[in-house]
């Protein structure tokens, strides 16, 4: 059997999780390299995860011949040109969610990725792998549900990373909640209804902090969107879920309805006690979609030893990317905006 | 123990149920006229139900001195001025929402309410006195979900009245989805966070049957509703419910989130077969709300009897009218539409 | 319309409750008569009630030529007689469970109102009018389980009563822990099976309070029955429910399975805190049987004026306090025990 | 890093699932060796999962030097003679459950063993490894249940089986119900108490095919435990679940109970139809417990690289099949029976 070569830039939380399941819990890879400008985070990469290679420049890892795709798990900033560098140089791409912020500079990495169509090119939408979302859209495939004509999609982050945020707000530079939280929920209601979104309307509030109002962030938003052939979406996105990590997708069809995680339970277990009857729930995105993690690399080396790309594209990447983008100029706009197709 | 004199205009489908509770379920009342234009209702009011007068004209009933109360369940387009000729004979006064069609019409009837204070006014908000609303809104106010940023509320009717709706669809005169489904979730959206609706965004989708486009129905809409606070609402009605009967309603708080009926559950059976783990439904609002409208029309004797007015008030129907009519009109003109406070 | 004048006897908290619905929710009855040794019960009947007439001897009430039935709500030691002489001045007559504690005294009863067919004879197993074991008894009926084999059924009061329970363990004489609780339980394993109990064993545990072992009574106790047919039974019967009132019944057939109340859900709330995801549970036999006491008594008024033996008869009373007697017997004993049929 | 080379033995429906966990799945592990007398799975065994060496003969895989460590997945018969050998060769060894099937030649194997205590020996009883079952577990041992009082554990098998069960039931050698499904329900219950259990009662019943009568076999089967410590088990198994696969396990503490699958669900997908509202279950046990199988393995090898025993111990192997034994004397026999410690 074959084996990928893999070198990952990036060794934050979500890095190190990807490198962790590059190292142990994917077959028919081997995380070989590994770049990041923290020195430490090299040193646990070769003694945690036995790594051949590290790299502090991101342009050695590219250019070594031994390495055949690349695993970005970079600040957003940086996804583009890591991507075009790495397509350049031969490499199949994974990148991490979102693909970029800016829409200019994602259509011409979209350019880059096109002119190399034997190099596998895969995003980081997760969710999609997720065996729920499988179930689900299988489903809805199977005609189980008749035809769409409502889709509603949350993301709330735990409470406890709340306070955190709110000091660093400022500085955070996250895009705004909608480009934060909700594109994960725009790229699931595209997945599903395989329509894009021509209209949007965004709102929200903050309570528990309003000192957010004057730097632009968001506790709670929630946007409304018409796609080109009326199906509704409906957006809720949030930092501040007091239990756990609520990760919830409703589906109504002329035939039913479905929801995937109506109750974010952490597993089968149900407790009996003088609250009452209480499902513990799953607490962050590395508990709720830890196997997702893995489908999805599965996935990407599948695609490279069967040399077929991905259905995740560079274009899914752009297009959630403008809605999002359209989601925080509706909100601060307080109008409706017409999403450019 | 003092008992309340009461007739009932109207004995259609929802007229039936209430003159049934009026004559066996709810202490201190008797159920003494039944007014209605259909003679065998008249004479099953007498045989089913012991009613000890019956009326063919509306004015011959709110006339009769012996009648204390008079309770109102006829086609909506007679409400404002039932309600207006029953104040002026003196009468205490119950009537099912809305409390009519026309903003002028509706402000020219509270006017007269409140030219009588002394007599007991009453709107068929009946959602209010649900014991799991009573139940959610007692958290509320313990202040157990923090403040509120967040209500959505869905009320969507059984598939097996759609196919009749259709045939009849062009001459209905619903007054459109929102008003015809909305105007309960309306009324608990201003129930639950004491605010009023400033702005809003509707939209829908025919998918099962597109002919509805043509005379300007809805299968399935949704609408988008900013509360003067900033505190988001968001509304689901549909016509189109293969489980049943789906009225629910979520609070999302700085403390906590809250449910009612995420599963529109029958009861407290869970049946487990081929199909998988199998909750059955409530399968329409006669079921779903059987107790609600006993408990309401047990509040409206007890405000009577305890010289008190009730706490649902004719200023709720005319707000709830309005934004419904604003649902109506921004998805018409496919725009953002102020509600005029 | 006729209505029937009742007289209540015993006003203790359960004999209130049924006063209360005899006198408000019931209808074509009148709570005409009260029996008390205690006064201040019958002044609250009087003032609360509106009840017309009170008694500090059954025998006068019994005598009393206006009233048409009686309602037995006293201590179960008393029934068997109260049944009796109830039974032989003519008229109908509603007990409480249990029918009686001893078995040739509930014998002889049984021929008392044998002697009597005329007279409506109903024993108070008021589970089986609770809408969610209605709905389970109809699908059985309809074979949606296809043939039973298994029927498990807890009953499992608040810990809240727990403490004052030890205090006054010696001194209950509560007929020990499948006495005092199971017999609900039996009582529906009979209804749902059609088959008698033939082999019991039964066991039990006292952790929380180990100084019930010296008083003979239990805390946790849980028996296994074999029915004639051999269809399974399973009890458990406790009295530290630290969530509420935990009665539960499970049915295992051929087709499929059903459980009623797995959750005894309070209402259709679900709560999202830092507990997790809860629903609020009953928390006590008022609560959860609100409405079966109703429904058990407006079929007692039916029988009577449509004069028609009520479903439950006091065979049933008489084999369920045999099976319950025998599972006291097989716990004392550590050993199976058959019962008489 | 270290790599332990493994051979399997059995390539069954359960041995290739394992047999592909320890090809792909677990870390630090090469599946170096495959035995069966069926040579088209030992194609199989080099074509799929890349298996370096095959044996038709179990006496050469436990003699190669190469191989580390046994893996047992062969028909219950043979585990005995099987550990044995390994043991006696110095490998280590997992034994799927049961350790055997007859008491005096197990307790013969647990000499073996014990001989040789530098080598680890591990028994599949997997369920201790499903992350639900840890999950009550660690609440257990935090006291969140205060004392256990009563267990309760199902192990139904789905209806698809059961025809073919039948067909083959004369001649399958199970062991009767008990052992064959119950085995695991047994060890949860030892598990979570930490006691033995004392005495049993154990019945059933034959619906569906009563035909199963004359064969000694149980469709579904119920038992009762008494513990050591007066703690309460009841255990209900089958093989007639139309909803899949039913494997549900409470727990009855003084301060809280809990519930581990009291619905199997499929995953987080719940789906609102014509049926009521619907949870897809789990089908089998290779779906419901593929992670379970997944983490015993990791911990099999984590433990070997440890120099750790396993908290699984031949004993408990021993222990279950006492009791299972002892419920099918006592179903046989019709009695109680003491199981001798």
């Amino acid at each position: 059997m074959t084996t990928v070569k893999i070198g990952i830039v990036g060794l934050g939380r979500l890095g190190q999780g990807h490198a962790k399941n590059l190292a142990f819990n994917i077959p028919n890879c081997e995380l070989y390299g590994a770049c990041s400008p923290v020195v430490s985070e090299l040193e646990w990469a070769q003694r945690a995860l036995g790594v051949t290679k590290t790299y502090t420049d991101y342009a050695d890892m590219v250019a070594d011949p031994k390495i055949e795709a690349i695993f970005i798990a970079s600040p957003s900033g940086f996804h583009c040109q890591q991507i075009k560098l790495a397509m350049t140089y031969g490499k199949h791409v994974f990148s991490e969610k979102p693909i970029g912020l800016d829409l200019a500079e994602i259509e011409e990495t979209l350019a880059v990725i096109a002119a190399h169509p034997q190099q596998i090119f895969m995003l980081g939408f997760m969710r999609r792998y997720d065996e729920s979302y499988q179930y689900a859209k299988g489903l809805v495939e199977a005609g189980e549900l008749g035809e769409l004509t409502l889709i509603r999609s949350y993301g709330i982050d735990p409470s406890e990373g709340l306070e955190s945020f709110v000091k660093f707000a400022g500085a955070s530079n996250s895009g705004g909640l909608f480009a934060d939280m909700s594109i994960h929920d725009i790229d699931l209601v595209r997945w599903f209804t395989n329509q894009e979104v021509a209209t949007v309307w965004a709102i929200g509030k903050n309570a528990a902090y309003p000192e957010l109002d004057g730097v632009g962030e968001l506790e709670t938003g929630a946007a409304m969107l018409q796609l080109t052939d009326k199906t509704m979406g409906i957006l809720v996105a949030g930092r501040n879920c007091q239990h756990g990590y609520h990760v919830e997708t409703e589906l109504i069809g002329t035939k039913g309805m479905l929801r995937i995680a109506q109750i974010p339970e952490k597993n089968l277990v149900t407790v009996m006690n003088q609250d009452g009857v209480v499902r513990p729930c799953s607490q962050n995105f590395p508990e709720r979609f830890k196997q997702a993690f893995i489908n999805e690399t599965k996935e990407f080396v599948r695609c490279i030893l069967a040399k077929e790309q991905p259905k995740v594209t560079g274009n899914d990447g752009l297009q959630a990317t403008k809605v999002a983008i359209a989601c925080q100029t509706s909100y601060e706009g307080q109008t409706l905006v017409k999403v450019e197709l």
